[in-house]
């Protein structure tokens, strides 16, 4: 498994991943829109040009199997530290159980490491009790509670 | 209570904010050094510069009594709109249980509506039970876990 930055050509692909998701369908984002729309194309040029978010594609021949979002805030906490936030973890269905996910965690752990982050975050919907399992095996602890307030 | 841009002179009084705190205390950062070292003035200019990052204070009478910063997170997900994430909330112990907190997080919840943003997500400890009751009074969900590896 390669896993490198996100290209152009990659957003399908990751937005297919994004909306393959039970929870993600249950919040109206479960299907793919045929042709990628404005704003995705400048969300994605957006975390392109910017040095502190990162869009990241796990690929086995030359196919996307799983994506995640690496944000580094810097912050005045922990002695002006950053942290690192993850988001919009996705492995493919086909493709869960191999452990890819784990590889692609540690990959974003060691990213963080070795930018000298204080910190890696993430929220994690309490119904995926299976991923919270997974990523306290990783060493994350569930200290904390994921607020959220959709607009 | 005027809420604004922290500056360079704000610096000292932010500090002086995130660390009283009983839970940044028990974190081992519960003192403020003499001097703001050259970690903090990095972090400093480095969220001042970004677009995506802003540290706010609150003032009243030329004194610094509150904080938070906002981070601005672009995403492909929920349609391609970005999500506000809230980060180091505190109110000057003197000034709590005068509604100050929910006046700053109402403003910065109307900055992420001006900028179109599709969410506005923060954690909080646990223990912080106050705090969570507070944020779900302003309409936040304790839909996530928070999880949270230090490194």
């Amino acid at each position: 498994m390669q896993i490198r930055t996100a290209t152009r050509a990659d957003v399908p692909a990751v937005l297919g991943l994004l909306a393959d998701d039970d929870i993600s369908r249950q919040r109206g984002w479960g299907t793919v829109p045929e042709e990628v729309d404005a704003a995705i194309w400048a969300a994605f040029e957006a975390i392109d040009s910017d040095d502190r978010n990162e869009l990241v594609v796990a690929a086995e021949d030359g196919e996307v199997i799983g994506t995640l979002q690496l944000t580094f805030i810097p912050g005045l906490s922990r002695g002006g530290g950053e942290r690192l936030l993850i988001e919009a973890v996705r492995i493919r269905s086909d493709q869960r159980g191999r452990g890819l996910g784990g590889e692609l965690i540690r990959w974003a752990v060691e990213r963080a490491r070795e930018r000298g982050c204080r910190m890696v975050q993430l929220t994690t919907d309490k119904r995926r009790t299976d991923a919270q399992r997974f990523y306290a095996t990783l060493g994350f602890v569930a200290s904390h509670e994921g607020m959220k307030l959709a607009l």
